[in-house]
């Protein structure tokens, strides 16, 4: 692990790294906020895992969720991955669409080529990073959560679901909940899955709720009424219904007027934090 | 004046325009946050004017800086503008060096041939921009502040040191305090104000205090003490050694382990945007 660039931040520390990933076989970045050892201790510290949406890499969120004012209040360490692997080899959309290829790595493991080999976010997120993450920052593994927006949402959501002894907390903003049945979600699936629908199910959050089961976590969904990809890509009321049905606590808020944007992810992002520290603490 | 972007932020508004500049001679875009109505009713607010630093445009303030949760709160219209003149036949450094031309305008009038038609950012932020935001916004404008960042910081200390009725408070993040003795500043006055020394002290602020006298303010300065260009181009203690023989009011706080970034802005924004609502209530 090499370090890129450090920062003083609300008294703690952003940082960006560098490692090389045997799981998506590419050098991977990764930011971590760590709060004031003045303030908090060394630790443990809980953990917070954010997962970005199409097209971000682990810059968008420490530029623009604001998050660190409260990370540094609660004593969190915020670790935000990138959304895909990237480098020289790793294979892209031939067409460099936004939506599939580098930057659109949706948190799972490709079974198809050419995607196979570096495409599997799904092992880095639930393996890989946290055991970097565990072995070279003082994180309480016990006090692990995992959020995300949009595509990331649906990354924190499906990953949650089916670890929640690891990820115990989960929170999304505008998450895509139902990739199989959306165009983002059909049009990566059938590359990094293949066509046999029925290999996607592990990775959506809808069919996970009616397969897999429920949560011990209340899980919380910030959706802004205005978002662009409400109707088309995101249909949150699919998951509420989902949940209603399994069992699953959640807290789904459409927020008036807001989009898709940081401006949306920023307002909230205090409530998401104290949400995850509260349930963590349980 | 036409809308280029709109999203809600904190329960107001996150919006850029653009107009056409009679002062700079093309379009220049700025940004302007506004309270909530259902909050703080119809105004007339308060309101701010950020300037930005080098290589800067509207965006970097109003994605990064992190300054909407307590503009909302305390009920403050919030103004970033652009750092230069852009667009075709606006001349750029020959060799597009971050630090002269475009994304570098430093705030002042230029004299020299090819800049003084484009180059009249003093102008466009003291009289032009102001006479626009206050026909289009409910703004108050005997409650008008000025703040910024490095260049910015420069253009908020002059313009303010030389408008104090104009703009009542006056606060900055790691300011060029003494351009006319640093490089940034010498060259960049050299080419848009030619080489006659005495030419440049309008726009230098230690040289303002010197000669044009205080202002009523108190003002407000941070400084990183872990930023890269402290010792260089920075120098706080020089405004600091002439406030205190002017008689100027000014508090200047070296932040331990702060470098020259957003994530310094960040932290210490809510105190000064706090910092400028006291002043401008008084």
């Amino acid at each position: 692990m090499k370090i890129l660039s450090q920062a003083r931040s609300f008294s703690g520390t952003q940082a960006v790294y560098a490692h090389t990933s045997d799981t998506c076989q590419c050098e991977m970045q990764f930011a971590v906020f760590t709060p004031s050892e003045r303030k908090h201790g060394k630790g443990p510290f809980p953990v917070l895992y954010w997962l970005s949406g199409l097209t971000c890499t682990e810059e968008n969120f420490i530029a623009k969720a604001g998050a660190q004012r409260v990370a540094a209040e609660l004593g969190l360490i915020v670790v935000a991955s990138d959304t895909s692997p990237r480098g020289e080899g790793v294979p892209d959309d031939p067409d460099g669409a936004y939506d599939f290829g580098l930057g659109a790595g949706f948190y799972l493991n490709a079974t198809e080529e050419p995607w196979a080999a570096n495409y599997n976010m799904g092992d880095y997120i639930t393996e890989e990073l946290p055991a970097l993450i565990e072995k070279e920052f003082s994180v309480d593994p016990t006090r692990a959560g995992i959020f995300g927006h949009s595509m990331g949402g649906h990354g924190a959501l499906t990953i949650h679901l089916k670890n929640q002894k690891k990820f115990k907390s989960c929170s999304a903003f505008a998450p895509i909940v139902a990739p199989s049945s959306v165009p983002w979600g059909r049009k990566a699936f059938s590359h990094y899955l293949g066509s046999d629908e029925r290999r996607w199910a592990p990775y959506d959050a809808v069919a996970l709720l009616n397969d897999h089961g429920t949560s011990d976590a209340h899980i919380l969904i910030d959706q802004g009424t205005a978002d662009n990809f409400l109707q088309e890509q995101l249909k949150p009321e699919l998951f509420k219904a989902a949940a209603d049905e399994a069992g699953q606590a959640l807290t789904l808020r459409m927020q008036d007027g807001y989009d898709h944007s940081y401006y949306f992810i920023s307002t909230f992002m205090e409530d998401h934090l104290r949400w995850h520290a509260k349930q963590l603490a349980l």
